[in-house]
């Protein structure tokens, strides 16, 4: 692998100093609610960003993306407070919506609808997740239900799309549907009265403005225009989004992970119990340690499945070992750093609370561990199967 | 071990045929709130188990408890809701704190305080531990800071207490603090100006009523006929309480994560996915293969542990190795019903995520589960320096 | 459950006594080879047992066996040492083989085959795994490989055998093979020239006197009346023999995980580093904690899977909860042994590396930890199916 | 970090064919003993690899070394058979030694000592560890008793050494002790009469020639122009060569372990249970998807720390967590590889089960992972301290 260019940790730099002078006072804001964090706060929070030049750090003035591996470094540091991919723009689906529009789109659809995302003055949100319960497409993208018709220049969708992170208060939809051809894509404005909100469902996690909800696609009219590329390509483009998509959720993880760590550490060299330190004993500080490693792997996958992806390459194998190993571990590091702070682990005290049951969602999103060790038993089978032919 | 006596069996079905029909509908009432329910809803959830002839099931009519064995039937079919135990009146702290009273209290005390608690009209608090970030009194009881002054017929109270369960909204409090002689407990009823909540914290589990707060003990003035026992004895009551209290959240917790596993199996059978139902995925049926054993060993250690109780024994080690193992077996349980359940298992939509969060705080409270590892060890070296001597 | 007689404890504490002040010296025995101890070892320490009153303990001179759960405390004392219970006479397979001819052989039968056995006299080999490598019986008997065919008054068995424990030296051999009927079972004498050794195997573990050995039988002719029960039902004495057999193992390697931590114990406190006593580090003290904590619920598995088999259910489900639970636990607990001990755990200095050997082993044989979760899985879904019919 | 140059992938390439059509098939000579193979089967081997151009690879005709990064593709590659590292010269301890007495010993101390080694005549052995029964330096190496006294022109040792890996057969050898300025190296010949096998321990792993010694050293007489270095500088020395030697480790059981896993692949693909190949059991193909993912880890983790050393850092905190984490995972990879083989895992019929033992002992020398995490919590509280000051 190529050393990563100083730009990334030129960039990197300004968002940590932005992130811990200017963001994190904000965590014990009221308006960062168990929906998560209101609007309001949110671009309050992207003006400071705009300000300090953090804003969108991952793409540059002339449009183009960081390569993978800058955008790890950059995008780990916004993390060191879960507000602060809101506020630098770098959080999902939004992160992963523009790298889609910024490949497949128009240049007519990237004017209207990516640029307000760039600009960090709209979210947007991804419709592609249906209702296990009614056998939908869950893990598995090939049960969507929901259906594109053509109706003259129109295409007329119908479904129910669940976990749909962000809905609440999106201005850009990017909505999934199957035709004749297969699976499609559509841009939409919202909100929309043919997309009806049934409810904003209650998740152990809280991080994201508009929470996950679950909507009702009734006679969705869009104009042939705003479909993404091609008819039936719907699940290319999904595969476009899926690897970096899901290997940026390790990255800002990773940086909140670290962010526990910190603050786990602080504790334990602070209070006191049975006459030392906690780090003092051997049962706190072995967590800290494993912790250290837990972050250091962590680091490594990302940086090496990030290398693949800036390779070209679809890197679904890497990104599935990626995803499965870092959601594992930075889950064991906010367990440890929970522990290690004891009562006050539990509380909302201090956002290692938090961290915990984000990162307990993050094993199952973008693909529960199970998932993916599956995906991987396939390909070891493959690889044996094409060697032993 | 004896067999266990039918009487407890009885008792325990008709407990489970009570929670399972009247109080699971009430999990979505909305006045279970992050704080925990309100006592409006604890107080009708035990209207009806009044009725049903299942309020404080473990207590019988002439006042005595059931053995620890029978009543870790009984509250492990009470825990098969996290409203049960409220409902039945089997719930932390007050279980504990009867017990306590039962053991320690003098008659006129027992009438008075102990009464209200039995009948289920009120509830109680036991204000033991203090700010770990001050140095008091957390996992270490040995750091008590809290004072108790005797001025004339009285004792006067301050000091500031932490994760006091159940405070806002009890009755009845039981107060700990040092005087001359060491610990001593007082009864006192509440609430009472001069203890002051200071914050009910937010924390990750939420099915306590009244939550955990923080209170400042101002000047609190207490009649010397209200000291529990005798002065300088406090640690000794504590002991009292401490193994059937510590024995008591693993029955709880255990009928919780029973029923987590019963959600979660119900789940794993409906839905498809990969072109199978997902308990015919090893990797989701084994997981509900380890809960299973995860289940019955605990079911196990419970049992065996309570059986030394019942002999009259502290238990202190027997429920230091109940209590380790149990929580950290349950956790497993929970987190793995999480996981099998995929998106819906992050949500409210069942109780099988707030499974998750309490039984994350019970790895911490009644002793970290490396405070108890700490003990063991300690155990081990006296019993091997007895042997060698 | 009700308590266990008095009788097994006073049977067990002789064995105890005779295993620590008799059996232990002989551990550095040179005839202790790496395919087990030799023939002659094993005869030297039976006659000591013979003369010390424990060998057989858990047959009676009537003939009739402990309960399981009085062999449970038995057969655990015997495992003190690796040794115990070859002296004994309470190993595998023997110890299953005897209780399956009490089960279901012809006096006729008994007199012959089994009379030897229960005296100590001879040892016996159960052939019943075919070599996986050829996809025969391994796991999964259902693939039985090995024919049996009527010939007058005879039948002719052929057939490959693989880990064959014990068969190197056996008297007695109980032999499975397939006929129109379904599986049968023969009693043969041993040696016998149609039953050849290929090898004996290399293998992880050496407390097997003759170790495992792959065997071809090659028209094998045994008469009629040397057939176990009937034809066709072979499958049905095996289940017979299943779950006790399964469960003794689990009694036995109780006992030398007991020992290990015994011998990790005694090393951790006499051994400094760093300053001070192994044992009061935390990282070695919390190992033998964790030890004490999966002895216990191992010990109490096995209790309650004996409780279950002795109210005369086959107990397949029972003994898979065991069997899995207890060796993975004590492999825990091995391993823990060897890490404490440092340099010293790895070597053969102390029975704490074969422990680590050998019950590595049992996490394979009689079913791999995944056969029983695999059993568990589909017992939870037929469980389902029948509540939800 | 610098992409690695291209030579080390031409000589990796070189190797791995050398080792697996060369070196694969010697692994069931029967020389190869349960105290490591007979220096007559290692020459046999050094013979083939000094014909096929792999003889050292990792050392320039110049002298020069690979560099760390590079030395890790090379030793991987040599480690694909527990054999190879013997074959190519690339094993422990002479891959350490060779690289502090290139580091370290005089131009002259080079000829007589190192050429023989980097030439492949000759191996050598390190004789630091001291016996922990008796309180040496085990894990913990200030404990060292071994003394050294200046005679005239002459330095005379006294001393026991435990685990000294390779002594039997060694020719050269070094050998620490105490003087009155602290510890000291020395260089001798070997065999030396004043040094004396007191035995060569039986050991759970056996793939190194000579085994693991307890010697005598009584009188040993060495010219103070063997001295390496300074009176008083053993430990700097010994700290030269601490990093890169726990980390060769890493490599050459890392190529094992990859090996291992091909084996147990090959075995899940042909091998047929309950009606599908193994590897379509979830249960089986997740373990070795886990494998995939923990070999991938532990090559990034073991670059990552080469690339430090390759900085010229002492790499002390990356080399621990590089040990103890790639020991850890690199142990699972071979648990899970029996574990997939059944019966056949826990035989010596492929190299499974050897680096399952070999692996298991890495855990424990060149410091247990404990002694590694405890390191690291003292790092991380000096680093608090620091930032904190």
């Amino acid at each position: 692998m190529e050393p990563v260019a100083g730009r990334a940790y030129g960039i990197a730099d300004k968002v940590e100093a932005f992130v811990r002078e200017t963001i994190i006072p904000f965590e014990r804001d009221p308006r960062a609610t168990s929906h998560g964090p209101s609007d309001e706060l949110v671009m309050e929070m992207r003006a400071r960003a705009r300000e300090a030049g953090v804003l969108t750090p991952h793409i540059l003035a002339d449009g183009s993306h960081l390569t993978q591996r800058e955008t790890a470094i950059v995008l780990q540091r916004s993390g060191l407070s879960p507000l602060g991919p809101l506020a630098c723009n770098t959080m999902a689906p939004d992160e992963g919506n523009m790298f889609l529009l910024g490949k497949v789109a128009t240049d007519e659809q990237k004017a209207r609808f990516l640029g307000p995302l760039v600009s960090g003055e709209a979210r947007s949100a991804f419709f592609m997740t249906e209702p296990a319960e009614e056998n939908g497409a869950g893990s598995d993208p090939s049960m969507m239900m929901t259906t594109c018709v053509r109706d003259g220049n129109d295409w007329v969708i119908n479904g129910r799309k669940k976990f749909i992170t962000g809905a609440d208060g999106a201005k850009v939809g990017i909505v999934m549907a199957r035709s004749e051809d297969g699976a499609c894509m559509f841009l939409t404005d919202l909100p929309d009265p043919a997309i009806r909100t049934v409810r904003v469902i209650d998740t152990i996690d809280n991080s994201m403005p508009g929470g996950h909800a679950v909507v009702d696609i009734v006679d969705l009219r869009v104009p042939a225009s705003q479909m993404l590329g091609q008819s039936g390509e719907g699940f290319t483009y999904a595969q476009v989004r899926l690897s970096p998509a899901r290997l940026s959720h390790c990255m800002r993880w990773h940086g909140v992970a670290t962010r526990a760590q910190e603050i786990a550490t602080d504790y334990a060299n602070r209070r006191m119990a049975f006459g030392k330190a906690l780090i003092d004993h051997e049962g706190v500080g072995f967590m800290l340690a494993e912790n250290l490693i837990d972050l250091k792997q962590a680091e490594l996958m990302i940086d090496w499945c990030a290398s693949v992806l800036d390779t070209g390459s679809a890197g679904t194998i890497e990104s599935s070992m990626a995803k499965a190993s870092v959601s594992d571990a930075l889950f064991r590091v906010a367990d440890r750093c929970v522990q290690v702070m004891g009562g006050t682990g539990v509380t909302g005290d201090t956002i290692v609370e938090q961290a915990f049951r984000e990162i307990r969602a993050f094993r199952i999103y973008d693909g529960p561990t199970e998932v993916h060790k599956w995906s991987l038993s396939k390909k070891i089978k493959r690889d044996w199967k094409a060697a032993n032919a």
